[in-house]
């Protein structure tokens, strides 16, 4: 089918709805060149302004996987589960999840990312592993899913182009606040490696995307919506990110934080990465078709950390992907704290702000092409409702260089308010769409 | 000043007000290919969700018009005005209002449009008269108007490319609907005419751009605001457009109305033609600082008329630009009628299908390569509030292709209602913006 772009770019400047055939011609049109950036950048603004349906989100998602290779794991006869967050400040559950998850006998075909801006990703906290590598072809990852429960790759050229260019385009045009776009580019990529189910933490708060529950939940129910009309089973976890998540901020110490949680110990400071690691793996385990309900899927994921099979699986996944060893990690030259000038109830945290604190140690990047120092970051030893005297370590920096040090205490220190009452203390999951 | 254009975008997508530097840099690098299609697409998208205010548009359309040459009119020490329509059907009055307001003595530098959709173009219309050309450089086009008083050309490349670069764009990125974009084109180009005054002939109706009188008033009051920041005097008349105005449509028939008029006939069929000129005419007198009042410009602009000065400056004007004389004009092969089949008063014309009419037949062009036949078109017998006999004659079609002859027959007799009653007539000038 064939149109005129300019009618579709003035069809959805007065609100209209997209039918699938205008849908599949736009964005294959736009992939291949024929239909040129100039009408795309038009088109994408009037979505920012008009919206669209669920019923063309969830369209303009498949015709964006569709635009590349799509993994299949038909052959396994077994559902095959991943797991994405929208992004936090010291949000490394994926390191925990995906091992659980393969343990307890659940296939993750594990696409992660890199970070950017205040969040981090993944893929960096991975490589922090002294020689841990995503260099693998596709085939290869999809073969070692099937052999070996586990695999954890990146973005490729040859998954969702019409995502990449995409979203080259909303980059340099105003385009990229869009829910439906938004969504469409998460969950294209995501379709892309032809799940059956997906576990979603949606994050909500000072260091999320979506600062509030509200939004989240909008933001969560659009990913559910568009999974679903996709075939995909998806379970969506609204979660507190109002202040980081564990202990640690930076590459190697999260890594840290999360081998720690592996080898079963159960320290306070971390009891929270913990906690929603294994609420996000057991979503997994029930998805995965395991265990019949989330009770009986919670013991098995408990059990796989307590009996060191899931320590086991990342071990073996990480060696399988070039690491030498789990250590030792990076570590910084310098260490430094961050004290209390006045004593009180954490009462909130600027969580943006402490990520960018991260940052600017180097712990990630302001723009592509920075290069992550692994071994610098935070410890954040004090959490909302924590009672803290004055003189009291709030934060310890690990820094390399020491020129920023004075600027980030400074961030750090204006990041917490204390109140001379106790605040009340927000769930971790706040809400599970299932 | 050099800006980031990604945020001048989102800065508009958020609806705030840009600055002058802003707007500058906006249309000098777009026309300077430093800004490329694609971000000022999406620019000009967010602009028609969030509109401009005026000061932003009265900017925008200053750096239009200093994209290219600007006429300079000062050493001529007198105020030198003109006058332009939002556009009709038989809408022809620029040959009878040019040289009487230059018969009075006022300098009036024309540069005229093409016809395209239903509406004429002056350009076309005098193109009728064989010989005439607009082939002039600015440079004799300005010195014509200084020793003559009248110079009729057309746009060049050197005048407003700003405009060129992005009407092309907004012509296929359904951009093109947005009062402060449309009057910045429009007002762009009057500007570079170097004028001191403008007569602006707002139409509304059913055969107008804008269908009601409030749409054309609130276009009409943006024209003139742009005007007056940029120290340019604008009146602007709001004219009915629901019936085409005067008895001719199409190209060397409506020379003909015109020539009639300057010969100083008084026909009842082009009354309103004839009035709205003298009207127009009338403003230019004032604008132009000839006679200090309207009523005494009224009196100068019909004893120009009555005593043929103006047909003399038409005829001047015309063989100065190649006409060999201002006849004979073409004329069509066939003449055929439109007869009402019942009887009744007319209520309502569909003056926009009337005008598609006179395009079929060729007097017009559907797309820009269209080549004009002068002689067709139509003449326009009864007008809303005339009584009509079954069998009397409403429109006489001048043809030269009898094939589209039953569609222009079928769209006449249906663009005509008649009614019992008498219907209201509205005024010809609803409104006058002075």
């Amino acid at each position: 089918m064939t149109f005129i772009p300019a009618e579709l770019i003035k069809k959805k400047r007065r609100g209209e709805t997209h039918s699938d055939d205008e849908l599949n011609f736009l964005i294959s049109s736009f992939t291949s060149g024929q239909i040129p950036d100039y009408q795309m950048s038009a088109w994408l603004m009037a979505v920012c302004f008009q919206g669209m349906t669920d019923a063309e989100t969830a369209t303009l998602t498949r015709t964006m996987r569709d635009s590349g290779q799509v993994l299949d794991f038909s052959r396994l006869r077994r559902p095959v589960i991943d797991k994405h967050s929208t992004g936090g400040v010291g949000d490394k559950t994926s390191l925990v999840v995906a091992p659980v998850a393969a343990a307890a006998g659940v296939p993750v075909p594990m696409i992660a990312g890199r970070g950017l801006g205040h969040t981090g990703g993944t893929l960096d906290k991975l490589e922090s592993i002294p020689g841990f590598s995503i260099n693998m072809t596709l085939e290869e990852f999809q073969s070692r899913v099937g052999t070996y429960g586990l695999a954890i790759a990146g973005q490729t050229e040859a998954i969702c182009p019409a995502d990449k260019k995409l979203y080259a385009l909303r980059d340099v045009t105003g385009t990229v606040e869009s829910l439906p776009l938004i969504c469409g580019s998460i969950m294209s990529k995501k379709l892309a490696e032809g799940l059956s189910g997906l576990v979603l933490d949606v994050k909500y708060g000072s260091g999320a995307f979506m600062k509030t529950l509200e939004n989240a939940k909008a933001l969560a129910q659009l990913l559910k919506s568009i999974g679903e009309r996709n075939g995909v089973k998806v379970v969506a976890l609204l979660t507190n990110m109002n202040q980081p998540l564990g202990r640690a901020i930076g590459n190697a110490l999260e890594v840290e934080e999360c081998l720690a949680i592996l080898r079963g110990e159960t320290q306070e400071h971390f009891a929270d990465t913990r906690e929603l690691s294994l609420a996000l793996a057991s979503w997994m385990i029930v998805l995965g078709g395991v265990r019949p309900s989330l009770t009986e899927a919670r013991g098995l994921a408990e059990e796989v950390l307590s009996s060191g099979k899931a320590l086991k699986v990342f071990e073996e996944t990480c060696l399988r992907q070039g690491a030498r060893a789990l250590g030792p990690l990076p570590r910084a030259k310098h260490q430094l704290e961050v004290n209390a000038t006045t004593s009180g109830y954490v009462a909130t945290m600027d969580t943006e702000s402490i990520g960018l604190a991260a940052l600017l140690l180097g712990a990630g990047r302001f723009s592509a092409k920075d290069v992550i120092d692994f071994g610098v970051g935070l410890e954040c030893l004090k959490k909302v409702g924590d009672f803290v005297e004055a003189g009291q370590c709030l934060f310890r920096i690990h820094a390399n260089d020491q020129a920023r040090v004075t600027e980030v205490q400074k961030r750090l220190l204006a990041s917490v308010k204390l109140s001379a009452g106790r605040p009340l203390c927000p769930p971790l999951v706040a809400e599970t769409l299932a």
